[in-house]
């Protein structure tokens, strides 16, 4: 109810605004990180005042949790969606890591995964905004962890896979990529990446 | 020859406050990320002046290189060199794993490895922050080859094992440790980390 009547009070200008406001947090978060937001460099970077920019978001914290939100929205379509339209099992699990490695170099999110940055930056605390990270985690692990349930079920690994650590290796796999191809610019980064979860699936497969 | 000048301005009582404010640092740069340490702050948590602190950094970027080097001093100390102590071959591999895994789960360094947050702190900017923290993972990726090369030599693994996608594969179930021990706070992060471990060491033996 209360975000609802904050939302009615800037109407549907007001919510354009703070799109606009929102995707550039979110470049913003990905170059400074989570806890470098800050809403007054922001404000001078988008033209509009500091008193302007509160208007929307109260607070430092609401704006981070906004920001890690619609980065879950946009891995939502740009990973977990294209690959449900493809068939369960190897497939699908293919899909999944080919869209991460796609997610990881993209130009729109020119410091990598706002989730990946936070979940280092934010380990040792506590809050909403912690919280938020572990949660997202948790759930992209699930996803991970049904589509190699699937692919099990499908009879495409062997009846003794263990699921829930075939996620954890794929997941691993993903993590050193981003490190190799974003910070250290390797050449050989998706080689490497494609290597190791090859030998992934190969021993899932039995 | 500046950098001697400076440090003789201060003096040796100046040397122990100087290594005492990078102690500090080094836990703040764990709790708020590298671009976070603010002189301010950690003149405010020592009780020194903000004037006395840039007595001994000069910037801001001084202080980042300093705690880096002195982690890396610190990594050195607790990772590479009791593993040297063991015999060549496997038991140095599994005394270097062993080792990262103590110093991912260490107290005194509250935030993790300010390496590894680093990572995904400055991936996409310019600078010598960034290059050092850069020329730390090489330096580390070099240590993982040269382990397994030796394990290659004497016969341990089989003889057309990659020794660059075992150090890779190896940093990336060490990576995932990181996020599962100190993010997600799982109970089963470790027993997964050797099971990777110990996949990876299997295919290596071949």
């Amino acid at each position: 109810m209360q975000v609802n009547a904050e939302r009615e009070g800037v109407g549907s200008k007001g919510e354009a605004t703070r799109q606009r406001i929102i995707q550039h947090a979110l470049e913003l978060a990905g170059r400074v990180g989570l806890e470098g937001l800050s809403i007054g460099d922001l404000a001078h970077e988008l033209g509009l005042s500091k008193s302007g920019l509160f208007a929307h978001f109260k607070s430092k914290e609401r704006l981070q949790l906004d920001v890690l939100d619609t980065a879950a929205e946009l891995f939502r379509a740009r990973v977990f969606e294209p690959a449900l339209r493809k068939r369960r099992g190897e497939e699908r699990l293919v899909a999944l890591f080919e869209n991460c490695v796609k997610w990881i170099n993209a130009r729109n999110l020119p410091g990598g995964c706002v989730y990946i940055a936070g979940a280092f930056e934010w380990d040792d605390r506590q809050g909403p905004v912690r919280q938020r990270v572990v949660e997202w985690f948790d759930k992209f692990h699930m996803a991970l962890v049904r589509a190699a349930r699937q692919t099990r079920d499908e009879h495409q690994f062997a009846a003794e896979v263990d699921v829930e650590q075939f996620a954890n290796d794929l997941h691993a796999i993903l993590m050193k990529y981003h490190l190799e191809a974003r910070l250290m610019r390797n050449k050989k980064a998706l080689p490497r990446a494609r290597h190791a979860f090859e030998r992934l699936l190969a021993d899932a497969r039995g």
